[in-house]
């Protein structure tokens, strides 16, 4: 008989005891009960999934382009796809940029991994806003980042903190920041903080991690300019994708950034997984040749407009004396204070019971953790159900306060 | 005006240089000539994707399964699809394994990077077999490894050099082997070979890698238990992949291993991309339930004996004497081995020149590169191309022969 390898010690127990997903435990506490109306992850709706059209391209994408769409492909992404993102990009945010400026990754969350993997170094400070996607500090946390925690207010990044962190940590690598209809906060950046941002870092090498998912998704307030608009020095690495806007099941995500940097990434996109997927790319190539995405995202719009304000007149109703909320101008999210003594991972339980789940706050704070606050997806359901659901967090609530 | 970011300083420069894909540089510069007859590159002939069937099952994948297939999904993968997998694993090589001893990655190369983050610290040793696969060698790269290169025969990894490397390098984390149809070489590791592999690590901690992307392509000789069905005590971690038997564009690859290290390959699978593409995962899923593809993958051996055999009779008419190459019984490649005084970097200009190209072997050596070198690859083109390339590899190499 051969000796079972000890797995304990021959792993790399500092890289997995670093990337802390506790957080998510209690969001798969939910998976084996379909009956709670979920309020807790980030999913798109899925009615407004593009079905029909997906079949209507299948001949043009397996047939027709099968020799490409089928094959290995280039590990920067299909050209045709990335030059339609490019004209996206300068129709909503004036911003020209070549093919040797955009890369292709798996979604965003992997373009986060190839931006590590090119630029972290253990022990590099990576300013993060409070809170922030704990998403991000999962892909960041894989290679041992200092996490400098920055705090915000209604318009964004305080930069009187922001300065003050800079003074303290002058070799700080990048800013992470979600500027428009934050995860998970749905805040968005002022134009005048994000002017005020630029300008505070523009004597330093800090890069500025710009992630846009939620951008496009707006339903209120002006249009206000990208950071990556607002960038005359290179400055600004800006991440897209195609999740929240077209299909997240495609696993599209884009870095549009300064060449030198981006051929860089590349080279671990080779070593790391050889390229993205190309069935998907093709598709979602062809999907924008034969279809208006443009208008896609219109109906996107008016669908999750209403469950915002449906949520948010739900909360008005239901939510116990003592919490606030924001009231976020776009994206998938809206942010609940509780009051201090609050505890939102013991508060879950109570609001399962009554049949509704959100995310608890915890997992969004990269230091100094708090426990009274909670994320609630207004996506996925219709009007209806969010009013029912509503209801019941607000039930599960009181009765969790009154415990107190 | 900002000061635009030095990025040659502020990257991980560390990283960047350790993975080395210089050898790739040769093949790029075939991108621009497509009249150039390429068996360079590991193509599958896009000749025999299912393109029809892909379009027969879009209905299935994008209406009636949409709210899955196009959605967010599980980190472990689509759990139908995984089953189907475990099934064939159980048909092919009668190793039963559970849905927790399964994990989809984005395709092989992604799945040796969740290995890599796994299981690797900076100096861990990895055992190679010498020459291996480049792109092996480039995800261990981003985790800066100590390769140690293990001599080969014919049949397969010299046991006396592994046994004195073993004594070198006691503490080495794994061991990196293709047994079957070996890429670059071709060559099939023993049965008695396989056996004494895992006799001479039994009582260590020493992981086997088994990557096994060609197994399936066997086209004379006898079939062989792979390592994971000779393993006994959860020793090796074998991975497998869509991308020979069906359509590399799928993205699609697998790891089959111990429950207690895929749960930990899942947590960076969760940190470093969210999840793999959920719509080629139903798409593979439901053409194994509508098609049949062990019928698919008789056929695409059909095609490759009859390339592989055109290959060897062509190399015998036409090659230099002096040359020498592998005869292999299944998979995508052989491997010619040129005189000692030979540079297959130099020749490759006088080969494309005649209008053919070859991969030169320098990449696939981890440690002590040898240049006498270079891999062809008859599987995307007809005998009657064939013949006319290996014609022109011929005439380079002569050429090229008669300048020494």
């Amino acid at each position: 008989m051969s000796k079972k390898p000890d797995f304990d010690a021959l792993v790399n127990n500092k890289r997995i005891d670093n990337v802390d997903t506790s957080a998510l435990n209690i969001l798969f506490s939910l998976f084996d009960k379909p009956e709670v109306i979920s309020f807790a992850a980030g999913l798109p709706t899925q009615e407004l999934f593009p079905r029909e059209e997906l079949v209507k391209i299948a001949p043009k994408v397996f047939i027709e382009d099968g020799a490409k769409s089928l094959q290995y492909g280039a590990a920067e992404g299909y050209a045709p796809l990335r030059e339609k993102i490019l004209a996206r990009t300068k129709n909503l945010y004036g911003v020209e940029k070549s093919l040797d400026e955009i890369l292709l990754a798996s979604g965003s969350q992997q373009a986060m991994d190839l931006f590590c993997k090119t630029v972290i170094e253990e022990g590099d400070v990576i300013f993060v806003e409070t809170p922030t996607y704990m998403g991000a500090l999962n892909a960041f946390q894989q290679y041992f980042p200092k996490f400098v925690s920055l705090e915000m207010d209604d318009e964004g990044i305080s930069i009187e903190d922001l300065k003050a962190k800079m003074e303290m940590y002058p070799n700080a690598k990048c800013l992470y920041t979600i500027p428009t209809f934050q995860n998970p906060t749905g805040k968005r950046m002022s134009l005048a903080r994000r002017k005020e941002l630029l300008e505070a870092v523009k004597d330093t090498d800090l890069l500025i991690l710009e992630d846009n998912p939620y951008g496009e998704l707006r339903y209120s307030g002006e249009e206000l300019p990208t950071l990556l608009a607002l960038d005359d020095c290179d400055r600004v690495v800006y991440m897209g994708t195609f999740s929240k806007i077209f299909v997240p099941g495609t696993r599209i995500g884009w870095v549009l950034g300064p060449k030198e940097l981006l051929a860089k990434m590349k080279k671990f996109e080779s070593a790391g997984e050889l390229q993205g997927n190309t069935i998907t790319q093709h598709l979602a190539n062809a999907y924008m040749e034969e279809f208006d995405l443009e208008a896609h995202i219109v109906e996107i719009k008016d669908c999750y407009r209403k469950r915002r304000d449906a949520m948010l007149e739900a909360l008005e109703k239901y939510m116990p004396e003592g919490c606030t909320w924001t009231h976020p101008d776009g994206g998938l999210f809206l942010w609940v204070t509780m009051p201090e003594n609050a505890n939102t991972n013991d508060a879950f339980d109570y609001c399962v019971a009554e049949g509704a789940a959100y995310c608890p706050g915890e997992g969004f704070f990269a230091n100094d953790v708090k426990y009274n606050y909670l994320r609630m997806n207004f996506s996925p359901h219709t009007e209806e159900v969010i009013d029912k659901g509503v209801k019941m967090i607000g039930d599960g609530l009181k009765k969790y306060l009154a415990t107190l």
